[in-house]
């Protein structure tokens, strides 16, 4: 299992570094296979990846952002068979009056943004997965976690598709003991290479 | 398979009837089991529902738009192994500069909001099938058949979960001869009741 697996991520990182587009050292576009265009195909791996790392953790239910974890989410859900809640960040007079809230900073807008989950959706008995596509701050995943903790609910995981591991997210969260679980950290990046972290 | 198609359409039908809620005989609320909390067994029933429909039609690409299509648009296009691409209604920073661009007029926000793709993900060999969630006043469906035409690529079919046969979408884009394949389609509902169109 843990070769299939690898091999698994192995098509991930030659998809990253076949597709993946670096602007300035640190903007990785994905944009043709994870958060624009989608490839189905690489979809059902990560979610594979997803639920077999976190097989034992009796899983109720998959958490993850709009828009771009959306799919991820989906992917990862269908094979757990449990619900996916995505938390929503842009108004939507749709929107339940009764939701957990939270703030996330951007540090690529530089300004908070609302996240909001309808209090139906989440509960104190579910077991949590987070998923998203990247890791970079950490502060997105942090939003979520804390949506997670308001619930009383427990959290199982946090699934990561890409970490920048050159930004500080996975390292706070690991010090926090999040059970975090990134498919692909990129410890280092240019225009020319990616070098990933070969042992995770 | 009609049979088949019709018992698992009432599925939907009869989810729409347990857990839709009608506020002020105008809006559904959904958000238990498609845009919000998603339903991943329901996805694939819808997924397969699109394809089965639009199966002579050598899609290529299916196209949606952020947020709430991206679900229903990913479970199409798993069947259909094919790529899935979202139309984005958010600035991104990451979005390439060269887009195809349209206006979309919400009746609910009262104003338009731009929609982009880039042009890299669509192209002139493309068919195309948009996907999305609900069919009311039809201006979300008219601009992202905008974006297919800029492209240059065919538009071979419109799939929607649920139409609102009370407002004007449907019939304006019949009249068009745009080939709309919607799964679900209520004439008329209140708090207390959904009536469903029963030939579709």
């Amino acid at each position: 299992v843990d070769l299939e697996m690898e091999a698994k991520m192995q098509i991930l990182k030659d998809t990253i570094m076949k597709y993946g587009i670096v602007k300035d050292h640190k903007i990785l576009k994905v944009d043709s296979f994870l958060n624009h265009q989608i490839d189905p195909v690489l979809m059902d791996q990560i979610g594979d990846a997803f639920c077999q790392h976190f097989a034992d953790q009796k899983i109720t239910k998959v958490l993850t952002i709009e828009a771009s974890g959306i799919a991820i989410g989906l992917a990862t859900a269908r094979i757990l068979s449990v619900p996916l809640v995505f938390a929503k960040k842009v108004e939507s007079f749709n929107l339940d009056a009764d939701t957990y809230h939270t703030e996330v900073f951007s540090y690529t807008k530089n300004k908070s943004y609302p996240v909001r989950v309808s209090k139906r959706f989440l509960q104190p008995t579910d077991r949590v997965l987070i998923v998203d596509d990247f890791l970079a701050d950490g502060n997105a995943a942090l939003g979520l976690i804390d949506l997670v903790k308001q619930a009383g609910a427990e959290l199982s995981g946090l699934g990561i598709v890409i970490e920048k591991g050159f930004q500080p997210g996975g390292e706070l969260l690991r010090s926090l003991h999040i059970p975090l679980h990134s498919l692909a950290i990129i410890d280092s990046m240019s225009p020319e290479f990616i070098a990933f972290r070969t042992s995770i």
